[in-house]
Parts: C-alpha cells; sequence; structure tokens
C-alpha cells in the first residue's frame, strides 16, 4: 500500500520511441511550484539531460515537474543531442500548459542513439490526455527492469504528516545499453531548496551510491525530487531528522529492489566492512570485494569461497595488518584475526548460501570506520543479457 | 625452437600434493651462484614463499634455484604456512645438495590449505633422480591452465651471445583458487643485482603487470629471475639494453600466453590509450575499459556495443573534454570527437569481431600519455569455471 503525497499528477504514453504498445514517455507534474533538487552521475559523458536538469536546477529552486523517456538514452550524441532534449521538453511543456524551463528531463535506452522526435510530438496529446497514477509512471520509466520499483514513506512532525514517495528503475534484463539508474522522490512537505538538495544528497550517499551490480556507472544515472508542500508540514533544519529519515528509507528500498533485479542476479549480497582506520578505507574494500568476479561468481555458485573474499581484500589499497583481519559468511566467521577458522564452514554454511541475501562481513582490525554496501552476484545470465542481446 | 641458457638444470616429481599421477614439484638449478632478482605481488595477503622470497632477496644477490610447488598457494595459514615454506626448502636443499637459504620459494593452489609435507618429504629421492627440461618444469608448475608458457630469445653483444628463457602458469581452468601468476626468467647473461631487478622490473612493468583476467590479484604472483653468467657474456650499464630487450620480448610473449590462456576466455583484447595528459590518466582509462564487465561481455559477444567502452572512460576518474574523445574497435573508428561516427560499423565490424585478436584504441585529448594493455573477455565458461568447481 503506497502512501501518495498530494499535489502530484502523473502521465504517460506509449509514443513508440524504440518499444511498441507500451508507455515510454512519463511525466510528473506538481500543481504548483515545488522545490527541487538532484543528484547526478559523475561520469564525464554525462548526458545531454544531466547536463540541462543541472543547469535548471543552478537557475531555479523551484519546478513543476519531471518529464522522462525510455528507449533512448540520449547519451554520446554531440551537440544535436542538447537541442533534441530542449525541443522535447519544449513540446511537453506546449502540451500540458507548463512552461519548459519547469520541467527537468530524464532519459534512459541506448546510449549514442537520438530521441525521435516526430514520434514524441505526435504523442503529446494522448500524453496531455492520459489520467495515469505513480504505478503507471513507475511502468513507463522500466526498459528491461522485471518489476517497477516503488517505495513510500510517512513523516510525522508534532500533529502533521507528509508522505515520500520514490519511484526507480534499475539494469535492463535484456537491452543493458540501458543500465541507467533513474530515480524520482516526491513529498508533499515543505522545505527550501538547499536543506531538500542536503537531504537528498545525504540519503543517496546511503542508499543509491552503495550498490553495484557491474561496477559500470551509467552516462544517465539521475535521481530528481520534487516537494509540493501540499500537505501544509513544513520542514526546516531543527525538524529535518525526520523527513530526511523517511527519503532515506525510502531511497533504501529502492536502491535494494535494483540490486534484486540486477541483470541476471540471484542474491544480494550485503557487504559490511568495519573495523578500517576511516570510512573511505573501509569503502575501498567494500568496493574492491563488491566487484571482484571471483567473489560474486562464488555468491552464484553458492560456494563458502573465503579465500576469494580475503584475496579481493588484501588488494584493495588499503593499509591494515593481515593477522587483525576477520571475515563471516552468512554470520559464520570462517576466518579469524589472519588465519582460517578450523571446522567443516562448508557444512555449516550449506543451507544459508542457497538463500537470496547473503550478509559477508569483514572486520579490518580496532579503528572507527565502517562501509556497508549491496551487491549482485554474477552469473550466467548476466553474461547471456550482455553478451547475445544485440547479436 | 627454445634458446636455453647455460648453467641451469631442471627436477620435476609426481608427490601427489593435491593431484594424482602429475608433477606438482618443480626445481630450477643453477650450476653456480647466479645473480638473482624478483617482482611480488602487492596483495597485503602477500603468502609466506612470497614473503620469504623477498627476503632472500634483500640478503643475499646470488641464488643456487627456485622451488616450486602447485596444488597449494600456502596463502593465509598463519604463522604455520611460513614454518612450512622453510621446511619445504630443507627438505629439498638436502636431497639435492644444496644450502636451503639459496633456494628461493614459490607457491600456486588453493588459498588457505596447507602444504602436506610428509608427501613432500617422501617425494625427494624421486626429484633428486629426475631429469626434467624447462618443458618439464613449466608442466609441473601448471595448476588448470591449458597449455604450458615458456618463451625465449638471444642477447647479442658484439660477438658474445646469450639467451633468455623464459616460464610461467597463469590462470587454471577448473581450479580458480589457483589463479595465481608464476613466472621465471633465466639467462647464462652475467649482470650484477641491481642491474638485474632493474631490467627485470623494466620487463614486468611492459608485460605482466599490463594484463587483466578480472582484476583480482592474486596473493602469490612472483616473478623470479636467475642469471647464471654461464655464457661468458657480461652485461653492464652501458650495454644493457640488448638484454633489458630481450627479458621484456620474454616477458611480453609470456604475458600474451597468460591472457589467451584466461579462464574461459576466447579473445585477447589490446586496448591502447593514448593522448592522455600523462601516462597515469591513460593507465587508469585502460585499466577502467578493460576491467568492464559490459566492455568485456560485449567482446565475448562480437558485439560492436561501443557506448559501453565510451561510458567505462568517462567513469574513469580521468580529466578531459569528451569532444575530443574518438575510439576505434579493430581499426575502424566508430566514436569521432564526442559523437558517433555515421555509417553502418556493426556491417564494416562483422568478420573483425569473430577473430580472436582485437585491438581497442582509444584517444583521449592530445597529450602524451599513454598506456597499452592485453585482457580477456568475459564468457559463460567464466562463470562456469568459477562458480561450480567446488560445488
Amino acid at each position: 500500500m503506497l502512501d501518495m503525497p498530494k499535489g502530484f499528477r502523473f502521465f504517460t504514453v506509449s509514443a513508440g520511441l524504440k518499444y511498441k504498445d507500451r508507455p515510454d514517455i512519463g511525466v510528473i507534474l506538481s500543481e504548483g511550484e515545488a522545490t527541487a533538487a538532484g543528484t547526478f552521475t559523475q561520469n564525464v559523458f554525462a548526458a545531454p539531460p544531466v547536463h540541462i536538469a543541472k543547469e535548471m536546477l543552478g537557475e531555479n529552486a523551484t519546478m513543476r515537474g519531471v518529464v522522462v523517456n525510455a528507449g533512448q538514452a540520449n547519451a554520446c550524441t554531440g551537440e544535436a543531442g542538447f537541442a533534441d532534449c530542449r525541443e522535447a521538453l519544449r513540446m511537453t511543456g506546449e502540451a500540458l500548459g507548463v512552461p519548459a524551463d519547469k520541467l527537468l528531463p530524464a532519459s534512459t535506452g541506448v546510449i549514442g542513439a537520438r530521441i525521435p522526435l516526430d514520434k514524441w510530438q505526435a504523442a503529446m496529446p494522448e500524453l496531455a490526455a492520459s489520467e495515469a497514477d505513480a504505478i503507471d509512471f513507475a511502468q513507463a520509466v522500466m526498459t528491461t527492469d522485471a518489476f517497477i520499483k516503488v517505495s513510500s514513506s510517512t513523516v510525522l512532525i508534532g500533529d502533521k504528516e507528509a508522505q515520500v514517495l520514490g519511484v526507480a528503475k534499475g539494469a535492463g534484463m535484456i537491452c543493458p545499453n540501458m543500465a541507467t539508474l533513474l530515480g524520482f522522490i516526491l513529498t508533499d512537505a515543505a522545505v527550501e531548496q538547499a536543506l531538500w538538495q542536503d537531504i537528498l544528497g545525504a540519503a543517496v550517499s546511503e542508499s543509491f551510491n552503495r550498490i553495484s551490480v557491474d561496477g559500470d556507472t551509467s552516462t544517465n544515472d539521475s535521481i530528481l525530487a520534487l516537494a509540493s508542500g501540499a500537505s501544509g508540514l513544513t520542514v526546516d533544519e531543527r525538524s529535518k531528522n525526520s523527513l530526511s529519515m523517511a527519503v532515506t528509507k525510502v531511497c533504501r528500498d529502492l536502491a535494494h529492489m535494483i540490486v534484486e533485479d540486477a541483470e541476471g542476479g540471484t542474491k544480494v549480497a550485503h557487504i559490511h566492512v568495519y573495523g578500517a582506520n576511516d570510512d573511505a578505507g573501509a569503502e575501498a574494500v567494500a568496493r574492491t570485494v563488491g566487484h571482484s568476479p571471483l567473489v560474486k561468481t562464488a555468491l552464484y555458485g553458492q560456494d563458502a569461497n573465503w579465500g576469494r573474499i580475503v584475496a579481493a581484500v588484501g588488494r584493495s589499497g588499503v593499509e591494515f595488518d593481515p593477522m587483525d583481519v576477520s571475515v563471516s559468511i552468512a554470520g559464520v566467521t570462517v576466518f579469524e584475526n589472519g588465519a582460517p577458522v578450523p571446522g567443516d564452514y562448508d557444512a555449516l554454511l550449506k543451507g544459508k548460501l542457497s538463500r537470496k541475501e547473503i550478509a559477508v562481513s569483514i572486520r579490518l582490525g580496532y579503528g572507527q570506520g565502517r562501509f556497508n554496501m549491496m551487491v549482485s552476484d554474477l552469473s550466467h545470465e548476466y553474461v547471456s543479457i550482455n553478451a547475445d542481446y544485440r547479436s
């Protein structure tokens, strides 16, 4: 059951940009001006919609909505991609009666392909007439995701309440050039832009920035957030924790769903690193383990192969004493203070490794640095999806 | 046809350390004192044989030989692993009539497993009686490599000549905890230790340090080099280039064979990055592209998927202007100055991508920085090997 924030409307249409007979343009509209925030990919080849959305957020604290298409990422399209993005916004604004410079763009799809603007234009009357909801919108932004990704949470401050809704898409199942992470966070709380941006940034760093399917950062990753204020609840610096917790909860839910729906993925591994000298060191270790093909294939094979985990820890570039390191898998300590734990942990772990969610805990020493992340495994299906789909 | 350096003898035995009826201990012995050098893994969990070999090279400029076993990596074995390694050297030295502190150790095999010293001792008489050659030795250090890896080259200075021989093992085909790179370089040139170490280090950085199968650095990687001087040719600072070129050539041959024999590999991709601001930037880009699962699965699928290459370039953390970037695959320019090259390069590349060796060339801009490396692709077979073998 989703809690819906007030003040937002949804529109979708099947424009046939790439797919036939399925929605591929989705719009979220705020009834009034909504405080806007965003976080974006660090990829140098950030797509035109990413550049344009960043520029718009720098110029305006409020927006009226977001316009998303699936089919073309509009990335690596040169100068033409910028013009295409602005023209698509202009058409959409005209159709919905909203200034184009108040609509944030986001695109997902094949890199290098241009958006067919003729099809876009032809679909505008139907888009404007559509009466969609958040679920319809979540379907329209999917490329080859196996399931829609939505989550909500409630903010209670005194006797007032507001809702937070999140929608995301993850890595596709058939067309992996589309492996773009898009997320949309809506609330009907009222909040100033700087604080809204802070709350979003903190939530993203606790959620979307702590997942990995294959370590390949897309050109289009964008999280866009709108706060309509329609609930009558105003959040300020003093009361921000409640909204921050709700946004972080929603982002974590969506991030978990993205790993769950990873291309070919059969597992969600929760990697916890602690006892590092600092958080950055813990993060480097977690990311090295989480990106290791040998660790990821062992997870897929349900193999208690701690040697691969320890070897990845050792090549992370972080300094520590190997004799202080301990590793547990699914709660069973297999390596302690630099040496294997005697005992038949293959037998101990047998039933546990067939589970979908696996905890991998790594203690580096006795410092305060810690980091946790979620990663998928590496399966035959991942190779099939990514090797075979264009051939 | 291998050119054999003078002054070396080879010994092998099937000790049954892990495998049945195949050689698993190999020894190279120099008839006299040989100048010794080595390069080793940077993994914090470097195995006891790595620590002990480094320590020996620090104390002595000359060695009598190397002792290698396959089956147990003797890594992550705690203090016991150090004692096991020293005891194995003592037994071998006694059997061959050589001081144990003149024999460099190297191990490859399963992480966490201890060497069965009783089997080692029992095999010593047969080892000492064996009359092996370099090919036998190359077979004894294989774990699950598909083929032996040997190369040789000749050094000519004035009217004197010397030979360089290299033997290596790479990633296994069935037992990937054994994915250890071991290399052995022999010459009958005479050369001082500091210069020999310089020559080896430069050759390794041009060869073994520029390959990747899965980005997982082993705990046991070691390259050990012995110069017997038996040819009568002495190499010094002034004449070093000839030896350096021969050693580099041999190391490159072996590195290429290791990528060719990568677990499940069907391709060798030669990634060239140039026009970077400096070599380090070019290297970061090459490694990001070369480790990308999406690029590696596209190579396997013979898919001219330049979008994945460009996206990997963009997330490498290196600064450049995206509008200066060009990419060619198998000699066909597919992306130029930040935009796709018009034309049907899928058709142009069709026949070329089925080849085993594929060149991927990436120009970042107009600087002098460059780097090249060789990587394998990512196949169904890689996942099978690494997910299934223990279950």
